[in-house]
């Protein structure tokens, strides 16, 4: 099958730069950004294991994931059926129907379709604001991906505590301005934070972007790594991030 | 009274390089640390407000901010009696009798030495390490100052929500490994983190520092500042610490 069979009008192709792989992207819609990217690179998933991640969009996680680890399999779910039947004909165009599924469905009914404490790793990628703040449209996709009105924080821990394996691990991006919601939340449910990482967009900014990795049902204590930070003072890529999109 | 006078046996006398002030200390005891120039540098204090400072130890603390900030009146308490007789006569040699009151007690009892919500900034650069790990003699004033002996982060955030006023800002500084158990513990007790700044020993290593604000009574929502980065790659300070220790 040609790769343009897979796309839809209005949506193109781009390139991962990554083994070779592609994602199917609508631009009025929703294209992954450099969390996703930074994401994928955080997250430690080791042979063997499941991964599972939630709000997966486009499927862009589990399809760099694939790229970047040695995890056996791979589930992304999506609430939208057209953002979900994007991301599968991304996986089918890969050749990656193996490795990957793409369920299309809500992750506050997460038990409908996944065995309890079933998987080593979860990921999410979620909207990041409150619903309300600014929001517009709260019809439209791009709303639903940056708004949590499909999905709260507190839905995603939900989901999250129900899915992961005891001693699991669960990886997300988030805004640092809900930091501290975030840590409490996640201990408070049992997702002990464990370690974590700030993104400044360069070194005299503030963090536009928090990493943070729970365990379930860990003891308390962090390890923070050194600060991510994006550009150089002259506008191009770190050293780090640079590498991050080359290797 | 010559200044040589405030001094005992074994004790020495360091300048703060801040408005002349200088303070007695005991090499065999505590000596400030930029742990403390980190924290009076990140404080904020107004014309007018009073400012309450746990674990004063030297009262290195209250003498900063005097240097540092138009507040009206400071208060340290500290545990130990010869440590607050240390801080005491520091502040007597820098003429500050009229600024700075010691006061040697337990923050346990906070409510027999200070008014309810009586404060409208209190700080603390508390003992790091839980009682325990590592400690080797809990008498001795050295582990009173670095392990939670004496006063617990628990203790540290129930006496700060006991005097601090409805809307008073909390400032501390900690070690990042318990971040997730601060913030948390600071939210549930209403003491809700509003800033923070990670201190990164050099910009590619992990943070060694963390400096919290926290609201009494505000809700949710953080801003979090640009790393302070300590060193540059030669070993010399950054010019923001350089500033820091010299404006």
């Amino acid at each position: 099958m040609n790769r343009e069979e897979f796309r839809k009008e209005g949506e193109r192709i781009d390139s991962l730069q990554r083994d070779g792989y592609d994602i199917i992207q609508h631009p009025g819609k929703f294209c992954f950004g450099m969390d996703a990217v930074l994401l994928s690179s955080f997250v430690t998933a080791k042979m063997g294991e499941n991964v599972l991640d939630f709000c997966t969009g486009t499927g862009v996680i589990p399809i760099l994931l694939k790229a970047k680890t040695e995890a056996s399999h791979f589930t992304g779910l999506e609430l939208q059926p057209d953002v979900a039947d994007m991301a599968q004909r991304s996986v089918a165009m890969n050749g990656l129907e193996g490795d990957i599924d793409i369920i299309c469905g809500d992750l506050k009914n997460a038990e409908a379709y996944f065995a309890p404490a079933s998987f080593d790793v979860i990921t999410c990628n979620p909207p990041y604001m409150i619903a309300g703040d600014g929001l517009v449209n709260p019809e439209d996709t791009l709303a639903l991906s940056r708004h949590e009105v499909g999905c709260t924080l507190d839905d995603v821990l939900a989901a999250t505590k129900k899915c992961l394996k005891a001693g699991g691990r669960f990886y997300m991006v988030h805004r640092p301005f809900r930091l501290a919601e975030i840590l409490k939340k996640m201990s408070d449910i049992g997702l002990e934070p464990k370690a974590m990482r700030m993104v400044y967009p360069y070194v005299d900014r503030e963090p536009n972007m928090v990493l943070i990795e729970g365990r379930r049902g860990a003891k308390s204590g962090m390890k923070i790594a050194p600060p991510l930070i994006i550009m150089q003072s002259d506008g191009t890529y770190t050293k780090e991030v640079a590498d991050l999109y080359n290797s």
